[in-house]
C-alpha cells in the first residue's frame, strides 16, 4: 500500500471539464405519491473515470489494480436535477484503481422527484415521468455524462407499474431518464369505483320501495351517506387540483347531487302520498278535495253527528233504521277516506314514476358523456419546466 | 492541482464584512402544512463572494479556472431566520474558483418556516407569508447579502397554490421572499362544504316527511351524526384557535346546534302527533279533550256497557235495536277516537308548519349575516414578528 | 488569518469553573403532545465567554474582531437537564472572538421535555413545565452559567397556548424557564364536549316519542354507538391514566351507562306496553287480566263459537238476533283486547313517566356534583422529580 | 492544556481487560410498543475508568482535573445487548480526567429493546422485561463492566406503568436490567371492555323487544356491526398471535359468533311469529293449519262467494238475515285468521323464550370458565433467548 | 499502545482478492411490510479476517492480542445485494487485533429487502425470500466471502412468522439466506373472513324476514355496506396486484356484487308483494286483475255509490236491506282487496323461494370452486430476479 497520496479535488485539466463514463445504470422505482404528486425512485450507476493523479508506473508498484477507500480519492457526483431530495451514496466504501488512473466505482441515487402526473382519467391513467441525470458542471468547468446503458428492475411493486425506463436526451448535457408509470386500476376500481356504481344502481333500484312504508327515505339517506364516505375517501386519495385535475372527482360531485336530489324528491313525495301535501296549487286534485274534504269533515260531519242526535230524539219509530243509516255513514266515510288517500298515493306514484324516468334518462346520458369525454379528451403535462 | 492551502475561515477584511453575491433564487413550495400553519420550502440560491485567499498568479499556475472540493474552502452560510428547521446543503461537492479569487457555488436550503397564515375564510383563504433570508452577521462583523433575481418553479404541488414569491426588504439587512400561499378550495369544498350544505338541505326538506310515520326522527338523527362527523373531519383539518381563527367553524357549530334544535322539536312534536302530549297547559284544546275522553272511555263506557248489559237482560222486545246501538256505539266512539287523534295531529302539523317557517327564515338570514362577514371582514396577520 | 491554532479543549483555570453568560434566550415552544405529555421546545441562546487562548496582541494582529470557523474552537455546551431527546446545533459556521478572548456565539436547541401537565379538569386544563437549563459541570469543574434576559416568541401555535415563559432558579446552579400553557379549549369543545352534551339532551329528549312506534330503541342505540364512538376519541386524545387523570373520562362512562340504562329500560318498556311482558309478579293488574283473557279467549270463545253455532241449529226464529248477537260479541271482544293493550300501555307509560323523572332528577345532581368536582378540586403534580 | 495526546485506542494492559465502573445507572422506560411488543428505554449511565496513559504528574502541571473534549480520548461502549436499534450517545462533549487518570464521564444510551411480554389476560397484563447490558469484550480482551446503584425514573408515562427496575446478573458477564412493567388498564377498559360488555348486555335486553314489530333484528344487527368494529379495534391494538395470545381475542371472537346466532334466531323467529314459516315438520300445528286454512281461503270462500251470490238470487224473501250471515261470515273469517296468527304468534315467543334461556345460561357459563381460566392459568415466557 | 499505524485501505496482495470469514450470523426479521412486500431483516455477522499490515512480532511487543478503535483499521463491507436499503454499522468501536494480522470484529446490518411474496391464497399464505449476502468484488480484485454458521433468533414477532433461515449458495460467489415466512393468520381471519363469513350468512338467513315489513331491505344495505367497508380494509392491508395477487380479493367483489344483486331482488320483490308491480308483462295474473280491480274501483264504485244514493231515494220500502247491502258491499270490497294483495303477496313469496334457493345454489357452488382454486392452486414467483 503505497499510494495514499489523497487526492481528494476534481483532476484539473485543460479544457477543464472531466468525462464521466456511466455504462450501466440500474433503475428502479421504489414508490410514487399519488397524493403529493412524487416518484421516489433509486438508482444504481457504474460510474469510470481517469485520474491521472492516481496512475502509477506498474514497474515500480508491479499489481495492475489496486482497491483504495473511496474517502481518500476524490469522486463525481451525479445528481437529479429534478429532485427535491437527491441522495448518493457510495455503494461500497472501497473502490478500483487501474493503473492507468481509470476509477471504477458505482453509486446508488435515491431521488425524490416532482412529477405532475396526468391523473385526468383517474383510475386509469398513465403518463411518462423524466429523472433528469446531471453532474457537476458551471461555465465551461465541471465534468460532463457519457451515459450507457439503463436496465429496469423489478417495476411492479406498489400501486404503479412502472412499464418502461429509457434514456434520453433533450439537449446535449440534459441526459434524462423517461420512465413510463401506469396506475394498478384493480384496487381503485375495487375500492372505489365498484361501490359507488353500487350505491348509484342500489339508489335507481329503491324507486321501486313503496313510498309509503317508510322504507325508501331510510334507504336513500343510507346511500347518501355511504357515498359522502367514498367522496372522502377518493380525496384523501387524489392531489388537490392541478392542471389535469382527475375528473372522476367532477363525475363523484355529480352523482353526489343526484343522489341527493332523488332522496329529496322521494321525502316530497312520500308527504305527497300521505296527505297530497302540495305547496304549489298547480296539481289542485287531490290536495283541494282532501282540503275541502277535511272541512267538511270538520264542518259538516260533526254538524250531522247532531243532526243525527236530533233525528235520534225525534224519530223513534224507525229506530233500527236510524241505526244502520249510522253504519253506513260511517262505512262511506270510512270508504271515502280511504279513496281520497288512494288518489293522492296515485297522484304520487305517478309523479314517482315521471321523476324515475326523468332521473334514469338524465343519468344514464350524463354517464355516456362522462364516459366519452374520459376516453376522448387527453390532457398533456410540460414534465419539463425545471429546464428553463 | 496546487493549491489546496485549506483556507477554510472566513476572508478577513478591514471593515470585517464581506460581501456575499446571491445572483439568482430559485424558490419552491414543498408543502404548506394547513394544521400546524407551517410552510416548508426549498430555495437553490447561487452564491458568489471573493476570497482573496483563493487568488492565484495565472503566471505561476496557468489555469483561468479551478474547481476545488468544498469542504478544503470556507463557505458563506444562508439562514432562514423565522424558520424552525433549516438544513443547508452543498448542491455539489465541488466549486469553481476563478484566479481573481471569485467563488461560485450553489446550495439548497430546506427550511420550515412559522407562518400564521390568515384562515379566517377557510376554504378561500389566502395570504402572504415571508421568508426571511440572512447571513452571519454580529455587531459589524460577518457577511452582507446582495440579492438579484428570484425564480419561482412548480407552485402548484399539494393543498397549497403558491401565487408568486418576490423578493422584499423590510431594513437593509433584512431581506425576505415574500410568498403569496391561496388555498387550492376544490378538496375542501368537495369534502366539507358540499356534503355539508346537502345535509342541511335535506333536514330542512325532511319537514315534507309525515310526522307520525317514525321516519323523520331516525333521518334527522342519520343527518347530526353525519354532520358531527363532519365537524370532526373539519377540526382535524383545521388548527386549534388563533388570531385569525377560520369563522367556518363556529358556522359548523350553529349548524350542529340548528340541526339538533329541529331534530328535538321533530321529536317533541311526535308525541304531540300521537297523543297530545304537552307539559304546558297552553294549548289545552286537544290535550285537555283527550283527557277527559279518556277518562270518560275508562268511567262512561265500562258502566255504559255494564248498562248494556243489564239492559239486554231486562228488556227482550227490542233486542235487535240494543244490538244495533251497541254497534253504532263502538263506532261512534271509533269515529270520536279517530277525531280527537285527527286533532292532535293538526296541531302537531300547524306547530311543524310554524316551526319549519321559523327554522327556515332565521336559517336563512344566519346564512346571508354569515356570508356577508365571511366576504366583508378581512382579518390580517403581523407576520413580522420574529424581527423585534 | 493568524490564528488558527485549533484551541479545541475547554480553557483551563485555577478554579476550574468557567463563566459562560447567556445574555439573551428566545424560547418557543413547537408542540404540546397532549398524548404523551410531552413539550417540544426550541431555544436561541446568545453565548460569551472568555477564551483566554484565543486572545491576541492587537499591535501584531491589528483587527479588533476576527471570525472564526466554530470546528476550530471549544463550545460550551447547554444541556436541558429534563429533555428526552435535546440536539445543540450551532446558529451558524462562524463565530466572533475579539482581541480580548471573548468569543460570542449563538446556539439553537432543540429540546423534547417530559412534563406530566396537569389535565384534571381537561378541555380547561393549564399548567407550569419547568426546561431546566444547565451546562456542564461535574465535581467543582465545569462550566457555570449566568443567563440574562429571556423573550417568549410565538406563543400560539398548536394545541396549546403558551401563556408565559420566565427564567426561575431552584438552586444556584440549577435554572430553569417555567413556562405556563394553557390548552386551547375550542377544538375539544366542539369536537368532544359539544355532541356529547347534544347526544345527552337527545337521549333526555327521546323519552318523548311515544313507546310502541318502534322508533325509540333504535334513536336511542344509535345515540349510545355514537357516544361510544366519542368516548374511543377522547381516549385517543387523552393519556394514559395517570396522577392527575382527566375528569373527563370518568364523566364519558357515566354518562355511557347512563345512556345504555335507558336503552335497555326503554326496551323493556316497550314489551310491558305491547303485552304487559312482566318479570315479577308485583304488577299483576295488566298482565294477569290478560293471561285469563288470553286462556278466556282460547277456552271459552271456542266452545261459545260452537255454542253459537249449535244455537243456529237450535232456534230458527230469530236467526237475525243471534247473527246480530255475534256481531256484537265480536266488537265487544274487539273493545276489550283494546283496553286491554290500552291498560298496558299506560302502565307502560306511567312507569316511562317515572323513569325519565328518575334519570333526569339523577342526571342533574350528577351533572351538578360533577361540574363542582371539576371547578372545585384541583391536582398538583411535582414538576421536579428529575432533580432528585 | 498540555496534554492533547489524542490517546484514542483502549488502554491496553497484561490482562487485557479494562475495568468499566458504572456508579450510576438512570433507567427511564420512554414507550412501551404494545403491537410489536418493543420496550423502548432510556439510559443515562455514569461511567469511570482509568486511562494510565491520560494521568500526569502534578508537580508538572499543577492541575488536579482537567476537562478534555471527548472525541481526543478514547471512552469505552455499553451495549443493550437484546436491543434492536440502540444508540449512545455522549451527555456532554467535555470528560474530566484527574492526575491519576481517571476519566469521568456521562453516557445517554436510547435502546429499543425485543420483549415478549406475555399478554394473556390482556387488560390486566403485567410482565418484566430484560434490558441486558454489557460491554464489548471477545475473548479474554475487552472491557469488563461493574455495576453500580440503579435509579428509575418517571415510571407512570405512556400506556404502561414502569412498576420496578433492578440490576441483576445472570452470569459474571451477563448483567440486566429486570423491567417490571404492568399496563394501565383504565383505557382498554373504557375503549374495548366496557364497551362490548355493554353490547352483549344490550343484545340480552334485546329479547325483550317484540317479535313482530320490526324492531329487533335492526337492533341486533346495529349490535353486531358494533362489535365487529370493536373486534376491528382489538386487533389494531393487539400483536399477532404468539406464545402467551391474549386470551381476551377468543373471549370477543366467540361473543360475536354468539351476538350473530341470536340475530339469526331472531331473524328466523321473526318469520315464525308471521305466518309460521318453518322448514321442519316437527311443529305443524301451526303450519299446517294455516296452509290448509290458505288452501280452504282460496278454495271454499270463492264458491262460498259465488254460492252467497247464487242463494242471493234465490230467496230474496230472507234478505236481511242473508246479508248478516254474509257479515258474520266475513266477521269470523277474520276471527279465524287472527287466531291463526295469534298462534303463530305464540309458538314463536315460546321457542323465543325458550332460546332466549339457552342463550343466557349458555353465555353465563360461558363467561363465568372464561373469567376463571383468565384469573388461574398464567403463561410464561422466557425472555432471554437472546443468550443462547 | 505502539501500533496506530492508520492502515485504513484493503490489505492487497497477489491474487487482488482478500478471504472474509463469516463463522457465525444471527439472522432476524424485524417486520414484514404485506402492503409493500418488503421484508425488514438484521443480521448481526461475526467477521474475521488477516491485515498482514496488522501483524507485529511478539517479542518487540509482548502483547498477544490488541484492542484497536474501528476506524484506525480498514474493515470489510458486507452488502445486501437485493436490499433497497441498507445499513451496515459496527457492533462496537473497538475491534481485535490479534499478532499476526487476524481481526476480529462483528458488524450489524439493517436491511430492507424488496420480496415478492406469493400472497396468492392470502390469510394462508407461505413464501421463502432471499436475502442476498455479498461483499465488494469487481472484476477479480475485492473480498471473497466464505460463510459459516446462521442462527435465526426470534421468529414470532409481528405479523409473519419465520420459519427458518438457511444458508444457501445460487453460484460460487452468490451467497444468499433463504428465510421462510409463513403469515401469522389469527388475525386477517378474525377481522377479515370471520366477519364477511358471518355478514353472507346473516344476508341468507335474512331471506327469512318477510318481505313486507320492511325490515329486510334496512338489514340487507346495512350488510351491504357493512361488506364494503371490510373490502375497504382487504385493500388497505393487502399490495396492489401483482403477479401472485391474492385471490381472496376477487373472492371479496364476488360476493359484495352478490349481497347487492340480492339487496336488488329483495327491494324488487317487496314492490311485487305490495301492489304486484312488475314490468314485464310475463306474471299478468295479479298485475292485471289490479289495474282491472282497480279500473273497476274507481270506475264501478263510484256509480254504485251513485246508483245506491238514487235507489235509497227511490226505495223507501225495504230501507234496512239497502243499508245491509251497502254494509255488505262495502266488506266484499275489503275481502276482495286483501284477496288481491294476498295473491301478490304469495306470488311475490314464491318468486323469493326460487330466488333463495337459486342463491343459495349458485353462492355454495361459487364458494366450493373457490375453495378448490385456493387449495389446489399454486403460484410461484421467481425471487432471483435482481441476479440477471
Amino acid at each position: 500500500m503505497l499510494i495514499n497520496k489523497g487526492h481528494l479535488a476534481q483532476p484539473q485539466d485543460e479544457n477543464c471539464t472531466l468525462k464521466i463514463y456511466v455504462p450501466f445504470i440500474e433503475y428502479q422505482t421504489l414508490a410514487v405519491d399519488t397524493k403529493n404528486l412524487r416518484l421516489i425512485t433509486r438508482l444504481m450507476a457504474l460510474i469510470r473515470w481517469v485520474d491521472p493523479a492516481l496512475a502509477w508506473d506498474t514497474s515500480v508498484y508491479q499489481y495492475d489494480e489496486v482497491v483504495l477507500p473511496v474517502n481518500k480519492v476524490w469522486t463525481p457526483e451525479i445528481h437529479v436535477t429534478n429532485g427535491i431530495l437527491t441522495t448518493m451514496k457510495h455503494r461500497s466504501h472501497d473502490l478500483l484503481v487501474s493503473s492507468n488512473g481509470t476509477v471504477q466505482h458505482s453509486v446508488i441515487i435515491n431521488a425524490e422527484v416532482n412529477c405532475e402526473v396526468n391523473l385526468f382519467n383517474y383510475p386509469f391513467a398513465a403518463d411518462e415521468c423524466p429523472v433528469a441525470i446531471q453532474t457537476y458542471s458551471t461555465g465551461g468547468c465541471g465534468t460532463d455524462l457519457v451515459l450507457g446503458e439503463l436496465k429496469m428492475v423489478d417495476g411492479s411493486h406498489g400501486d404503479w407499474q412502472t412499464d418502461f425506463a429509457a434514456l434520453r436526451k433533450q439537449r446535449d448535457d440534459r441526459n434524462f431518464i423517461m420512465v413510463g408509470l401506469r396506475i394498478k386500476y384493480t384496487n381503485p376500481c375495487i375500492t372505489l369505483l365498484l361501490p359507488s356504481i353500487l350505491i348509484v344502481l342500489a339508489d335507481l333500484v329503491s324507486f321501486a320501495l313503496p313510498l309509503g312504508g317508510g322504507e325508501r327515505n331510510t334507504f336513500k339517506v343510507t346511500l347518501v351517506l355511504s357515498f359522502t364516505m367514498f367522496l372522502n375517501i377518493l380525496n384523501q386519495v387524489l392531489p388537490g387540483d392541478s392542471q389535469c385535475s382527475p375528473v372522476i372527482r367532477i363525475h363523484f360531485c355529480v352523482c353526489l347531487i343526484l343522489l341527493v336530489l332523488s332522496m329529496l324528491v322521494s321525502m316530497v313525495l312520500t308527504r305527497v302520498a300521505q296527505d297530497g301535501w302540495v305547496i304549489f296549487s298547480c296539481w289542485p286534485k287531490c290536495s283541494v278535495r282532501k282540503n275541502t274534504g277535511d272541512k267538511e269533515e270538520k264542518g259538516d260531519e260533526v254538524p250531522e253527528e247532531a243532526k243525527a242526535d236530533v233525528s235520534f230524539v225525534q224519530l223513534d219509530a224507525s229506530e233500527d233504521t236510524q241505526m244502520l243509516r249510522k253504519v253506513v255513514t260511517f262505512l262511506e266515510a270510512l270508504n271515502t277516506k280511504d279513496m281520497e288517500s288512494q288518489r293522492c298515493h296515485e297522484l304520487a306514484n305517478r309523479m314517482d314514476k315521471i321523476f324515475f324516468w326523468f332521473y334514469f334518462i338524465f343519468g344514464g346520458s350524463y354517464v355516456c358523456s362522462m364516459l366519452s369525454v374520459m376516453a376522448r379528451y387527453s390532457c398533456s403535462v410540460n414534465h419539463f419546466d425545471f429546464w428553463y
